[in-house]
């Protein structure tokens, strides 16, 4: 995985929120190889730092060639961005393209100091 | 019915919410016998497993040919998925076209522990 | 009016949704006489029975021919609904297309045991 | 029926077009007695005269009590104001809710001096 | 303005929501004179009376010719309907479109026996 | 197949288009045997009689437990309404839900005198 | 009436479109005196000189205290327009709100040499 | 920055929202001096004063040239907002568009006696 | 490149038309070796052969890792399929995410006996 | 103004049509300085070339320090662009966001050997 850079955050004081939609995901099924399809949507709050952009970016694209479950795949998302950031809280949400007719969505909470 | 297979839930440390819409529902009207469609959204937190999505596809598959109000399609995919999963929480929906000129939802709710 | 015909609730156990949206409502202006139209919107958690779609589109037809300002429409449509199934709780919404250049919905909720 | 009054085109040296929406039409199905429910819209261009818009929403309202099919109600509201206006042309549209499942559009058009 | 008339609440034992919504409003700008343009949205809950639909009809008219902030238009029409009404609560709120590329929006509320 | 009634064309001396849309069209592939969903439009000129809704509906119905890819199913809806209506000239389009990703449409036409 | 301000047409040697949407139109409606509302579209193309937008704001302004039927505002607004720009060709849309559950549209255009 | 005008609060004794959202905005990214695009969204109660649409205007503008994060951007907006008007409270949005494959929003909240 | 497989065509005696629409298609920009995602769109009349559906999805997922301009892509993907399907007419469009702020489209057609 | 820059046409032996929407453009008014706001839309056929992208946005990036009024904006655009491709045909359109209540569209068109 492309490590997550970071910035200072600019107003440490206040808690506030920050949104980044990626509606240009693509990872692999585990079980077909078949590519997946979907939209990452992380929103959260800054403690002493914020992820750039860019290095997000390419932390997504790296999931092109991995194989795993939607379940995983958010959950994996937002474990590596807790570890990177250590936000106050954060949101990762996935919704993907149809599947045999189904489409899926799902949504992973960390508090800082909590679960 | 088709039995619904389950994986272990890849991150049962986490209360997360997994949502699969599926809007390719056909039932039989149990007064005439006629086609009824619909969605059904089905979301949850998992507990020890999830449920796999083709064994999913071919139990909402199996009402092809059941005649049931919708308040019954409605709770009888709850309860499958209850007895199948024991998930911590769960709600099914079931949003069905026109009939009449009336079009009609049902949405069902279960919790561990409660109702 | 049309007698509101019932069934028994198939899931008396667990409170859940029942949804029924009817776009195709009209009555009379107590005023000009003119036609009004609009949408009628129930939601309510059964008790001992729910209500049977073609009773009540027949119940809603019944309009057609009545004067009545939009606030006792909905009041009269909720009151009629009370009694036929005396549910746990139900909202009725009359959403009615524009006069004069205004449109106009009215909301009116019974809880089983309060107001 | 309501009759169709009229004013002077006070544009007459002009071929322009005149379009009036009327979502709030209801007739009877000739075969059940149950209510329809539709949108009509007429596009013409005027001669001699415009149909006056009261006048218009009365005869409209007249089908309320009529029983017709689709396919009847749309060309009888054109023969109905081809009669009144004598229009350079017109084109009446009735988009119909839904009823078993199927929705359906009548559209019929007139020209002077073609069919 | 115009005076605001009422009509006897028929349901006043039951805390109902009555909305009215008027996308045709206009008044003038303070500063310049010029004509704005916006929707009033007004939400309550009736006591004794409700307002009758052709009098605020033509009370939201009398603005087309005062000039006004933003600010001031909602609350003024918040006040002139508390008045007339005494309702339990109410909310008026005012949707306007672009100047100088901005859009503005202002709500204002009203609870018996608070502020 | 259930046969297709028809009723007399009420203004053969007219061109005009009728226009029937069944959004809850199923029918089941024929390679593996799994539903398909999808919406069956269906646009045309009378000649001396028209389709009977109910009628064009169960003829619908019948491809429930039909395998068929989805070129056939649409060009057999349009060979079947030629056949019972002998049209000035008709139009069928499927339009069908999510495969493997991809979503299809199909159309095909008929011209009295023509193809 | 304002009077319309025009500049050079940039660009004479080619025949472009420039199109003005004015979705803030009013006027008083000619039996009533009660206020009309509507959206006016002007496209043309420019010969020797364009419209200047200020003044062409404040002319569609002036018909907020004139009566007139919708017919007669569309082709009163391109008359004008016509006079004061000489262009190419040009055509005038006026979209207004409904009135009588009906809305209305009038379109006119002029050619250059044509109508 | 160019300054911020207010005027004197019309209803200072009543806690009311108002809200002017800016579609129009446009600074600079700090890293490759591209401009970025988005819209500003501000909602606030006021206490003693409102802010002046037109100076809001130009203080948004201001920002055509200056290079910041969005993080930074929205932060100092409402750092601004609050300096000059002291409300009981604000919020502000800012929602930009994609960079990367990916769009992001901030929102940062003020509470008077709060954060 | 997959290899396209092809079915015979079910109705070869009349030109009627078919579209797949696959949402999910992902390539990498020849410069910089990121990915970029689109839409492809084809549209044809069959002559003999119709593209079998998973052999296409097959064959447009093998772009996964091809490096190609967005006008490229469209061309190749044109002149595959006419080489495996000889149609009688097809158009092929690919509709891409935005890159530097903007999105682009590329729109390419094939008539048999024609370019 | 920065250089457009070119590639190669991959497929030159074909007429098909690209097009690229830029909705981040911006300009000043001539009139007043103040900053315009709009989305350029540019559609052609190559002939030898292509516009290449990066240079395309920095092109249009030029503008954002000129004062040029929306019909000029537009047929420069389409002047810079013919003469840095000579396309066989191109049509650049741009959509500007209200200003005084209004919102303005240019659209003008090239054809090689034509206007």
């Amino acid at each position: 995985m492309a490590e997550l850079e970071t910035f200072e955050n600019p107003h440490p004081g206040r808690d506030y929120v920050i949104r980044h939609v990626a509606p240009e995901f693509t990872s692999l099924c585990p079980k077909t190889g078949q590519p997946d399809f979907g939209t990452i949507e992380i929103e959260y709050v800054a403690d002493a730092v914020c992820v750039e952009l860019k290095s997000l970016k390419f932390h997504l694209q790296a999931f092109r060639d991995v194989g795993a479950f939607y379940e995983d795949v958010v959950n994996r998302i937002l474990d590596d961005l807790v570890a990177a950031l250590s936000p106050r809280r954060m949101t990762v949400t996935g919704a993907f393209t149809p599947r045999g007719g189904m489409h899926s969505t799902v949504t992973a909470t960390y508090e800082a100091g909590g679960t």
